[in-house]
């Protein structure tokens, strides 16, 4: 090594010592542990991969999980494939597709209403470690489901239990309850540009 | 129903047709079919959960992945206990940790240049049909690889190939080429209210 090299290795050591030191900090300062509330919310793609992601992750330290999908009614998904026959995943497939497959408003009101009552079950359910309500924020949306009500429940669910909801246009009052909102942002999707939706990749 | 209810869901039901048809429309100019490069970016949290449920996705198609982290040095979070004894996952934990771990930026350039090395290799190789680069970004971000090599071996990997690239801050010369972009936008976050990374959820 040159000296010169020496001298810009040195202070980029002092600069991440620094940094270190700082971020340590901040680590020592978060110390509270409790069950969260997650939103995945935005126009762009990850929404529902990232809960499922960290469903993996739970499920990798050992946690009980359940999954709710509120619109979608097709059930040839890789996600559900994958995790449907694992010991501690309960899976329920229970929309009836979009709004503009159904065109049937009461008919989605109903089916909003029997996925909720199902997600109630194991909102009072102390086994479930984390539980994922994917694509739930379209029945607030629509108003199929009233924001008080749910938040009434989901805010008496057991004090460990994580919490991950889905989906676009999650109203204000719901990410003003959440510890940890994302929006997902479009920037480019390949869709647009004429791709098909691949398996593996969208389903 | 009274007169009213059924001109009502009449009329739904006839914006719904219309938004059918449209929808309809755009998926069948929707026909190309090839491996896509998708990028996750942005501060938010979701990037690498993203990518590993899309990876869950994937093994349900039953198709062959492969995972490299070029940061992270630890091997014992949920995703890696999760995915790493699947048949059809090959799982590389090559980061040696954050830059203000290491404090060593030479050392964090070698560590970057043989992480790359094993990216190539399945780059090249036509059984894998999805490959996550996780927390890639900084590589490119600290000028420890160049954007025009990395992308002369992206752009000439297997036509059906997915791959993954995950990290803040991807370069705009990796946006341009990509296929499908999201910036996983920070809205909150629970660690900045004083909780602790939480297993199962951060790790």
């Amino acid at each position: 090594m040159s000296g010169f090299d020496e001298e810009r290795a040195a202070r980029h050591k002092a600069r991440m010592q620094r940094k270190k030191a700082l971020i340590d900090a901040h680590i020592q300062a978060a110390e509270e542990e409790r069950g969260l509330l997650l939103v995945n919310t935005g126009n762009g793609k990850g929404k529902s991969s990232a809960a499922f992601g960290v469903l993996a992750r739970a499920l990798g330290h050992g946690m009980n999980c359940a999954v709710i999908q509120f619109i979608k009614s097709r059930s040839d998904t890789g996600e559900e494939a994958f995790f449907r026959d694992h010991p501690r995943v309960q899976w329920h497939v229970m929309g009836d597709g979009f709004t503009w497959d159904t065109q049937n408003d009461e008919q989605d009101r109903k089916t909003a209403r029997a996925a909720w009552e199902q997600a109630c079950v194991y909102l009072r359910d102390e086994k479930i470690d984390l539980l994922v309500l994917d694509e739930f924020t379209y029945t607030l949306k629509y108003g199929w489901l009233a924001l008080d009500e749910v938040m009434q429940v989901i805010n008496e669910r057991p004090m460990m239990q994580h919490l991950i909801i889905t989906g676009r246009a999650a109203p204000d009052g719901l990410i003003a309850e959440a510890d940890t909102v994302t929006e997902m942002r479009l920037e480019k999707h390949a869709y647009a540009a004429g791709v098909k939706a691949m398996p593996g990749i969208e389903w």
